[in-house]
């Protein structure tokens, strides 16, 4: 650190993404990307936006939330929904919006809510899960905090029921209720909060086109909320980067939105590969969480996370490890790929166990 | 503003982007963009990464950081540089990271550098421009405080001097000095701060292909500094969004940098363009700065910004104004667009002055 970097941000812990590896033979399932490239559609529309790119991008991407809403309730317009470069930045407008009181999140969940809070110097308080690394409603309900949720849970990919979401919100009505859907689209219920934004003003949901809509590499989220909630957030976003999304990643976007069919269809192949691959983990003398998200949390009973990590490397397969907190850092969080690549994922697993168990 | 929002929050003045508006027969010169669409190899490159866009895109952008590295001074390399969502971006990320103290800039410059420090609550001073609108060196020698300077300066265009950056680095050692050149590839001498980075410390560029690289639509600014510096701003930038430029925008950026013969090209025609425009305005009762970037900033001497303004609009003409400071609102800020742009306009101007003029 230079000595010119000031004292606040010398506190700053960044945060530390997936290793990003490409090569040959090299199978990427550490960052929960979706396993197919995106529809011949998507990549006409970003070139068609880029023979204009000379011109400043839409501030208001009133054509892309206009279509982000038809897919949502009935009721709710463009004006519910705020576009970000990817769900992080709005995330980050939310933080500086709301929560210059302080918010609270679980002590295992996606690792950038505490960045977010030292970015703004916010203070956070961090609510352990249960034994079986769940979230207990019960921890939030009326407790006059902020609250950010993942939903699914980042890591753990536990979902809670919407009438929990709707307890926790109903028992904090002076405070902001953050429900982070990043992984909702791989729930089996199909549920999204999204559907209780007219019934709590303090509701916010985030969604992002990063994992179901396979566009991690484009950088598109949004928050849909009330309008109210959003003109705030609107207000906030003006102030740090009114061109923040650029215009081929609108233009990416809006055609991804009318390719639904391709992604719902994909979405059900990867709910399908997750129960098939998940019963095979368990047969084969592993603990898994119960995720409904496009990823699997997994610890085998006598081989390490990190000698399964390494191994796993060894032949090839990217897959993601937290050393903190203590109590999963024998964990692996698995991406769910293509039938083929958990196919061959899984031949290597038992590989590695067959070898390695003691 | 929701009653959720934070009592700083509410503080924000959001900041105000050009009017985008699109249709047959407008031209639009009000936000300093390109007059030309990028080389078919940008298209083609933008195209070809969203081909992977499932994929997160490279969070340290070395690629298209070395490809910068190429065309600055020899002895920089990838670490003296770090890539943002346009330049807007890094500029927030500078004020993080080294404003905690408060912040100097012009009066009358980027209408965003105000705008970063109420974000991060950081304190700031405004030195007046002279009187015939000139940033004075000398008000900034020896302040021993943080400086952000636009060179050529934002709405005036006007421009410093190397030796005067120099100076102004060298009696403010303990203190950042910001030089942010959106503008530099329009000066008529074509020097760039990035020369003098090995000799001060505390001297950081802010760069854009918005402007000269007409890459506006695909947001890219970097910053370029020592190796030390840039390492505190990737810092903030690991805390905040480290996925911040997408992949399409690396490409496009990338496929740029090796077209600047067409950028350069293209650049020496707008500054002639400005040398003849701005000559057929003074010919015609204008007062202008000296402008270096590619835009004037003109007045007439009888018919006022307000009615100029409005009539050019009648005619298909979008020109920028700004209402304060007081000073200034009767100027009009015009961006130099293709030769045959900048007739038309004229002419435009010419029949309004004649109609108009008391």
């Amino acid at each position: 650190m230079s000595r010119f970097l000031s004292k606040t941000a010398r506190g700053l812990e960044p945060y530390v993404p997936g290793e990003q590896l490409f090569g040959e033979g090299i199978v990427k399932l550490n960052t929960n990307e979706f396993p197919y490239p995106p529809p011949e559609s998507v990549v006409a529309a970003a070139k068609n936006a880029a023979k204009s790119l000379q011109l400043y991008s839409s501030t208001d991407a009133k054509a892309l939330r206009e279509k982000i809403a038809e897919t949502l309730p009935s009721g709710l317009t463009y004006e519910n929904i705020s576009v970000s470069n990817g769900s992080d930045e709005v995330l980050s407008f939310i933080f500086r919006a709301f929560f210059e009181n302080g918010v609270v999140f679980p002590d295992i969940t996606y690792g950038f809510y505490p960045v977010f809070a030292s970015y703004y110097g916010i203070s956070y308080r961090e609510i352990p899960l249960d034994a079986s690394l769940r979230i207990l409603p019960a921890d939030y309900c009326g407790i006059n905090e902020n609250i950010v949720l993942a939903n699914p849970n980042a890591q753990t990919g536990t979902a809670l029921a919407l009438s929990d979401i709707e307890d926790i919100c109903a028992s904090n009505p002076n405070n902001i209720v953050v429900i982070d859907e990043a992984y909702a689209d791989f729930r089996r219920d199909g549920a999204s909060a999204v559907s209780l934004i007219g019934k709590f003003p303090n509701l916010i949901v985030v969604r992002t086109f990063s994992k179901s809509m396979g566009l991690a590499g484009a950088r598109l989220g949004c928050a849909v909320s009330s309008v109210e909630l959003i003109a705030d957030i609107e207000r906030v976003r003006f102030s740090f980067n009114p061109y923040n999304v650029n215009a081929m990643t609108q233009a990416a976007g809006l055609a991804a939105l009318s390719e639904l069919p391709f992604y719902r269809e994909k979405c059900r192949e990867i709910i399908a590969t997750r129960a098939w691959f998940s019963e095979k983990l368990r047969e084969n003398g592993f603990l898994l969480t119960d995720s409904q998200a496009n990823f699997v949390f997994c610890e085998h009973k006598s081989v390490s996370g990190e000698v399964l990590q390494a191994s796993l490397r060894e032949k090839g397969f990217l897959v993601r490890r937290f050393s903190a907190p203590e109590r999963i850092k024998n964990r692996l969080r698995i991406t769910i790929g293509t039938p083929g690549d958990m196919q061959k994922l899984l031949g290597a697993i038992l590989e590695i166990i067959g070898t390695k168990a003691v």
